[in-house]
């Protein structure tokens, strides 16, 4: 466990943590079990368990039983049915070139080669874009580049290049896919193809699997495309998808696109791009391909007359989905809970995503129901959960935290996160907020609701790539047929070591907010924080200086809220080391403050556009669903601001976000004082 | 104090307790003292303290003196600079009959008489609508009765009669007067006049002032014709109006009408309605003046070259408005809060409204600080609030609970408000929620914010008129300038008596609520009104019984929801019983379920269009904001359903909203389970 993740000294049950550790770390191998061959945990990757499917419900009652068996007080079935989306059986997704008759000159895969030892599988899902619209839209291709805010703007303002009417292919990368397919939406398009480049899906050096662990150009990556923006199951935003919750029509469903969308390969991809005419491309615009980049639209001379046609058949459909929720009671604060949870359902067999992380909850249940069945419980109720639907959107998680909101809001002092536990081998990267080491949580896995909705300090930890010298995007073969067990032990993980470390902080963070006397979350570290954000966003504005200048925009409200925040937070904590531990209410009256202390950071009238995304010092960023941005409602108002169309009304949400983010920073600072 | 206000027999300070009421009831007479000519709070009403005057800043300086010599820990007053509206000194408001040449025939009143030993009392604002729109709009007039929805619906689908560009005329009562105004703008009217009929303002038998307490002919009834729907400051909807805080441009503040509005007397009514034309009116649209009461547009034959005019220069200004915050830290759980709030401010002399509230308030403080100065604090924190400008739209109780939202949301145990103590004579009405009495609280004093929006568990306490046998709305002076002490002395309260009681109760509520080892509220209660108001739901909607075939319209999950409300409460309560009250963390953890119970009603995206308007069992009618309506957001999915133009939509609507309350019940249910 990292040090200096807290407030040290003020533990009630030493003891029992490091009976913990001690059972944690040396009586099991539970990572080394894991992913053994001969380990039952090895079925969480021997077959595909998509959500919504037969597979992912027996998983989730296996799990469910284990759990029980583990020694939880309970584990049961959660379900809800949210809207999914799944490829037609009989009518294949794929991408044509078509010439002036209509006839198809090329069609790309309908499936990825299948790995060795795989070949009996059944349902493997092939590559598709979930939620997808259907259709046969055809036209000339416009090479955006990875689809970015910025790649439109280059397109439009830049090269002149209008993508109305035009089908745009987008490398995959650098920003969340749904983000890549709303830009092309609003840039006209009437179709929009993903491609994994090995610019980005390649190392250096490195094989395609299974001789490496490069994704192979037959490889593609799957996923949703959704702009849900923490709404959950599209059909019912803001509520559980219950039998008595009211559904949405599917034309008024939160977040889905209006236009057909489909992912393909790299060895499929050059078909599409090596007769591209028109403009030359900015130089970091070329992907590792040997064709020209060139931007189009359409083909060169000799192709002008051929066309690409997408044919996309993909249907929504709701369906029932399966959370498994499992408990242990708290031993003096059962009315508090800590929340470890990471998603089941994978796109395939999901060795990295999510079965790293999914088995890091198993083993934690492991570890806490041996514990309990030797007469250990925690201080604070452990709610542990494998949740469906992650790759739909969030979906099991997100309908869990909007049946459980009031609960949660009311109760919860902690969510960890568990998904993907290494995409890469160099070094831990511990997302927290409220710790030491506060870093700004984007989106993209299951913390969302907790985090950004609710308001629920939250944390995720794992290995990750070297950021400096791995280009590639996220790991290779990300959401491909070539996520397998072998992929891990061969490549990612030989020793299991690094899973093992990664489970020792999450379990650790854990066991230590649930059974620390006194929560271990750091007030101070938070006003460091707003401080440099506020520094950051103030900065971003200081790139307008006339504009600051002539619309009289401010940030000294700004500053001293953060500076009463900071002023608050050292007060409360120099309170919180005179405590005397012994004064039972004393202690609790503290540990509300630090377990409230997030949710002071809501604004229950949400984000411009964006309700369900609440918290007013982090959200997803609005051009980037992985990124987190710091004072999301200044930033976007600032965004592009150079070019709004009214800078009136533009400068004047500028104030008015300024506004916001100062009575949201002195709303926390007064939740630090002692006295109603 | 009344019985049954909860749960006996568990109280931690019974000795406190009674110490607090032998002094609260026998030591002093404070409501004899206070409303004596002698006592120094008679100046409560010897000078109008209108909201955003020095008066009632220097009345705020005044109480804030006075809580702190009587022992308070604090008092404070805090500020906030919020629209306000009045009438223009140089160009006062009236209506005119004017003739064909454009001649003013008529003029209504500038003023109220003053009454006697008043004459020389300055700064009486003269009677006006507070932020009505400016205008001179001349035109028919149309009578609409007390301009409720029901009348309009009336005027237009059976008696055929079009109120667009028309100046509508309404008599006061029944409803709130901004929802006539409301209705007015919605009917087409450029303008409304708002007049006291005596059917509605004189009680049968009794003189009017200074004889007897009766509405004299030239009195008016002052008061604001927003819709502000909870918003407070209309330029800083959700949002505390400090000077850091971004402000609306005034053309999109929240609620304010776009039409002038203007109050008269009967005296001036007489001459606009005695020669109206147009159709008689239905027998219950007659008032009780010697006129036809003839619906109109406009003038009989002989007259019919008049038309009325309006001439309004009523202007909008921000302007700082004070609240005091008076504070006694609780011995045991500072972190708890009791609120006992009540407005200052008053259109006039205000000896009714607010002054008879304030005094209990004033009077509470007295008596709190009396016993802390004896070294008594109560278990937990007590607030006590002097609003500002609650007349304007319950602004300083609204900018208050803004910037403390969070602070409140996580701490407050309860809100006891204190606005007029005695709107009659009769008996004492109770509404409080969570209670042995619980009752719909509508809206239209300062609790709003706190229940509404907030979900604070809240109580009002009053003498009122006996609703069956007094005809007349409110009270008859009321927010005229015959709101004087001598109307109270002489007619309301001469022994003062009422007044006491009232005070008993709601300091009764107030002591208790901070002082019980357990919060005294009944969840049981709360279980039973829940299915009384389900079934009350259901019979409206059962009043369409082919619709709610025809598009499977089902109340199954709701009373589904219900019953485990009930269980889950039978069970809390049975918890309760058991509990060992020496165990401090077992009584914190059930007193948090107790205090959080009204928050599990609030839904973070409000009701439809009224965003403010959080809590989904009460909210304020959307026809009448005085009256509280149950389920509001089904109610008003039903209401005229069968008018809708699209029965579609509308039913699916009334479906999405069942599903809304259902959803919420059971969140509310889950929070009485024990363990997160």
């Amino acid at each position: 466990m990292p040090e200096g993740l807290g407030c040290e000294g003020k533990r009630e049950s030493d003891g029992t943590l490091a009976a913990l550790w001690r059972l944690y770390v040396s009586v099991q191998r539970w990572y080394i079990l894991l992913f053994s061959s001969f380990c039952p945990n090895r079925k969480f990757t021997r077959l595909p368990h998509l959500a919504g499917t037969q597979q992912n419900l027996r998983l989730a009652e296996q799990i469910r039983d284990e759990w029980l068996a583990f020694g939880l007080d309970s584990a049961e079935l959660v379900w809800y049915d949210v809207l999914l989306s799944y490829p037609n059986r009989t009518h294949p997704n794929y991408i044509s070139i078509v010439d002036q008759h209509g006839d198809e000159m090329f069609n790309s895969s309908l499936s990825e080669p299948v790995p060795e030892g795989y070949e009996h599988v059944t349902d493997i899902v092939p590559p598709y874009s979930a939620f997808s619209a259907q259709g046969r839209p055809q036209g000339d291709l416009v090479y955006v580049n990875y689809g970015r805010t910025e790649d439109f703007f280059k397109l439009e303002r830049e090269m002149g290049i209008n993508c109305t009417g035009k089908i745009v292919i987008a490398r995959y990368g650098k920003i969340f896919r749904g983000n890549k397919v709303k830009n092309a939406v609003l840039a006209g398009a009437k179709g929009i193809i993903l491609y994994s480049d090995p610019a980005d899906y390649c190392a250096q050096g490195v094989e395609p699997y299974p001789a490496g662990w490069n994704l192979p150009g037959g490889g593609a990556q799957r996923g949703n495309v959704l702009n849900l923006n923490g709404a959950g199951d599209p059909l019912t935003p803001g509520y559980p998808a219950k039998e008595y919750t009211y559904r949405s029509k599917l034309k008024e469903g939160a977040g889905l696109p209006k236009i057909p969308v489909h992912p393909i390969g790299y060895h499929d991809a050059v078909h599409l791009l090596k007769n591209m005419g028109g403009a030359s491309p900015p130089p970091d615009w070329r992907g590792a391909l040997n064709v020209s980049y060139r931007i189009g639209p359409g083909f060169t001379d000799d192709f002008i007359l051929n066309k690409v046609r997408m044919n996309i058949h993909t249907y929504n459909q709701v369906t029932r989905i399966y959370n498994v929720i499992g408990r242990i009671r708290g031993a003096r604060e059962p009315d508090r809970c800590v929340i470890l949870g990471g998603h089941r359902d994978a796109w395939v067999f999901g060795a990295i995503d999510p079965v790293s992380g999914a088995a890091v909850v198993h083993e934690t249940v492991r570890a806490a129901g041996a514990l309990r069945q030797r007469g250990w419980r925690p201080r604070r109720s452990l709610i542990f959960a494998s949740w469906d639907a992650e790759e739909f959107g969030l979906q099991g998680s997100t309908e869990w935290a909007e049946e459980n909101a009031i609960m949660l809001q009311e109760r919860a002092v902690a969510y960890i996160n568990a998904d993907s536990a290494i995409e890469g081998e160099t070094h831990t990267h511990t997302h927290i907020s409220q710790r030491s080491q506060i870093s700004k949580l984007g989106s993209g896995s299951d913390f969302e609701a907790y985090f950004i909705r609710l308001g629920i300090t939250s944390g995720r930890a794992r290995y990750t790539k070297n950021r400096k010298t791995e280009r590639y995007s996220s790991y290779p073969v990300y959401h491909s047929v070539y996520e397998t067990f072998e992929l891990v032990e061969r490549f990612y993980d030989p020793s299991f070591q690094r899973l093992e470390a990664v489970g020792r902080v999450r379990a650790g963070l854990v066991f230590r907010l649930a059974d620390a006397l006194i929560i271990p979350l750091d007030c101070k570290e938070y006003a460091r924080s707003l401080t440099q954000y506020a520094n950051t966003i103030q900065q971003l504005a200081l790139e307008h200086p006339e504009a600051i200048q002539r619309y009289g925009v401010t940030f000294e409200g700004l500053f001293s809220a953060v500076d009463n925040f900071t002023q608050a937070a050292a007060d409360f904590h120099q309170r919180l080391d005179k405590l005397d531990t012994k004064d039972v209410l004393a202690v609790r009256m503290l540990n509300d403050q630090l377990m409230y202390l997030e949710r002071a950071f809501i604004d229950p009238l949400g984000l411009p556009g964006r309700p369900f995304y609440r918290h007013v010092v982090f959200a997803p960023s609005s051009h980037n669903k992985y990124a987190g941005e710091s004072f999301p409602g200044i930033y976007d108002a600032l965004f592009d601001i150079e070019n709004a169309a009214d800078p009136d009304r533009a400068w004047d949400e500028v104030k008015r976000q300024i506004s916001i983010a100062t009575v949201t920073v002195n709303s926390a600072a007064n939740t630090l004082h002692p006295v109603a």
